[in-house]
């Protein structure tokens, strides 16, 4: 089995002008690293390469003229299959949709398409991006889960097969699997990215970017916002177009929230090198120990899964119940027939209460701004489990939770395996959660990838 | 022709207990009423009766056996052609969608269904619940517009063919055709309705009711939230179940807003009348001559109808671009063909500076609170204007730009035709609405509609 490495578009794309390179000839290498890695590793639900290839051409024909369309025309994406596209099936993990033909394009998959970027394919998700896991296994060890829910999306971007998928996270959907299988993970502020189309409403869930480098998991996401917006009511992603100047934060509050508990050895081992790398470089690490405002935060974030999970299974309530009624209760996972269940118990009033709870929880977190630039901890536990199940959310639910934006650096390791590194900003300041991102990472590396 | 009388259901069901009526011979009568006016009035797209028999025949079951599900078991509704149902197409007033059949229920739909309701069929909308009429007519007057986009729901409701239906308005389309059509009519505050299935993720749009009586736009609209919740994220329209008690408000606010200048010398006479018989019991009629913070709304208000529309056209541009690119341009008015031009124009920081703006207008309205427990203008500038064209929606606007819940009540006339009395509350404070508008409308008929 090859190792995978990661397949980053941007620094290719000045060969593209020159004619040195071309979108085609680099979405032949993804081909051939998908040829090598897909029979094992099933991050694929579809793929339509006739049509990437067609798309790539159009693109090579742009780069020679001068006139791309965007800088990611020609970037070989793939889309969670809870998004609609027009020229291929969208099942959202589930027997109920198997097959499942729109007529139209999601608001993000239109927008990459008016960008230029090449579709190949739709990449598996858990049943409803929730729990019930799909075949997709991790590029790095086929023995373990690749995460979910963008499952799919992380295993390809991960071993090189595509240079970025769109992926959504209401719990730990995007930053989870970007860990385990080595890529980076952008869940951008709630509202960043248009859901039209992406059959989910649920107040937490945000569209966001794995990316085989930091700058293309910005450059994706602010090259869609530009293009489609936010969700209906909300500025979307915004600011400069291209991946902001690293600017290293002045002071980064170290977070442990509920997960600290499970972390392996080496993952706090690979933290506490971080937090002493970066307190080298002369930036003020803050810990709950040393700041009753972290203190105060730890304390608000101790619930954040049970919180959002109670939240998120009430949401579910409806589509679930015309599921269940005028489709087939029983292609539902006994997870998911579970969930309606609970569901039909909750009242408006626990829902409400709930609600409120978390706005409480938001406008706190939103005055440790006063404290520190960025949040920083493991994006998870430890590396990718064995099996299939999705694996641990406990560490990145709290940016679920608080609607902020947060990446997912894979600069550690556990077991020989990717580990996340994650970074947490503040509502609507995802320029300057990169900014400060692209420096740590810098610190931890001791260079910039781009 | 008939002379429109609206079909009250609530008070008939102390009859389906004894036994003397039944919700099938409601349904009946209902249906009498359809065959004397749809020839003319084609208010429904499609209508499913042997289904709304067989409905019927259920509820008449249980309320005999005195076991009905919800206080609405039984009752006659239509569902706007914008909602999914699983047993009719949703053709959403275009082309683009005639036929279209889904295999799943708007989230608003299976909640009527699980409190008994009997679905008649669906009612007709302007194109995508914007500009472009459909054929419906109105119920008093043939040669005029029903007004929109609610046009087919109004038209029924208004007609007695129905007893309620639901609608949807993001500038004026549940209370302008409720004034038309002389039926009550009800926009809960944003978010009050789950909107799942509906078509419709827009800013500022709300699923609501048009009902017989005051009574049933509340009970109506309160057995769906109770059972599909509000969109995700907010509480939903809440509080008891039942009609809530008539409660004469302290201060009444006398808006004028930009359409005043355009109403009828017998609606402006209509609206002072009401104002007088206010102030005579008692009530405290506040206008922007005696109040600043009333002339400052009446100023943040002068643009409501510009502001509505710049933001929903940006968000019309998912899907327009889809519909456009994938499905078939030429089947879009020209009317939505520049609304999808003018969206490609906007950039993301002209929409964020429009929903900024928004959001300060909403901050200052709440402040209005202080000075009045309601507000109170006409529901439009006069009676139903000849023709198709939807008609006028300045007056109704406001409601929808401040996400308040606001109701319109069939108690004024214009050239002998319907006029609404429109009554605004504030934020989440639906209830209370309810329960001054009731004591209002009391005042101004010389007693209360059950």
């Amino acid at each position: 089995m090859l190792i995978p490495t990661r397949t980053p578009f941007l620094p290719a794309t000045a060969a593209f002008r020159s004619g040195n390179d071309s979108p085609r000839a680099f979405l032949e290498r993804c081909i051939q690293l998908i040829e090598a890695h897909e029979p094992e590793v099933r991050a694929f639900v579809v793929t339509n390469l006739a049509a990437a290839r067609a798309a790539a051409d159009r693109s090579t024909e742009r780069w020679r003229a001068g006139n791309p369309l965007s800088p990611i025309d020609g970037m070989p994406i793939g889309i969670k299959d809870t998004m609609d596209t027009f020229d291929m099936p969208t099942a959202q993990g589930s027997p109920l949709f198997a097959g499942h033909q729109t007529r139209t394009d999601a608001a993000p998959v239109i927008a990459l398409r008016e960008a230029g970027a090449v579709i190949v394919g739709k990449t598996v998700t858990t049943e409803f991006a929730a729990l019930a896991p799909g075949p997709t296994r991790n590029p790095w060890d086929l023995s373990r889960t690749p995460g979910g829910s963008s499952s799919g999306s992380a295993a390809a971007v991960g071993a090189g097969m595509l240079t970025a998928a769109t992926g959504s996270q209401v719990i730990g959907s995007i930053l989870r699997p970007s860990s385990y299988c080595g890529c980076y993970g952008f869940k951008p502020s709630y509202g960043g990215i248009n859901r039209g189309g992406c059959n989910d409403a649920m107040s937490q869930s945000c569209v966001g970017v794995l990316a085989a480098t930091l700058a293309e998991a910005w450059v994706v996401a602010r090259t869609i916002s530009a293009r489609a917006g936010g969700d209906p009511g909300y500025p979307g992603v915004s600011g400069q177009m291209s991946m902001p100047e690293a600017e290293p934060p002045h002071r980064v509050a170290l977070l442990q929230t509920e997960g600290w508990a499970r972390a392996s050895e080496s993952a706090k081992t690979g933290l506490k090198t971080v937090a002493r790398k970066l307190a080298a470089s002369g930036i003020e690490v803050i810990a709950r120990s040393g700041s009753p405002a972290i203190e105060r935060l730890e304390s608000d974030l101790a619930d954040a899964a049970e919180l959002s999970l109670n939240i998120g299974n009430f949401e579910r309530r409806w589509p679930l119940n015309t599921y269940a009624q005028h489709l087939d209760r029983e292609k539902l996972s006994k997870h998911m027939q579970g969930v309606l269940a609970k569901a039909e118990k909750v009242t408006q009033e626990e829902y409400a209460s709930w609600l409120a709870t978390r706005a409480q929880i938001r406008a706190r977190y939103n005055e440790v701004r006063e404290s520190c630039d960025v949040c920083m901890t493991l994006s998870a536990p430890g590396a990718a489990p064995v099996g299939l199940a999705t694996g641990d959310y406990a560490l990145v639910v709290p940016g679920s939770l608080l609607g902020v934006p947060t990446v997912s650096l894979p600069v550690l390791q556990s077991e020989g395996l990717p580990l996340g590194l994650q970074v947490l900003g503040f509502q609507n300041a995802d320029v300057d959660l990169f900014a400060a991102a692209a420096a740590i990472e810098a610190m931890v590396l001791g260079f910039t990838q781009k």
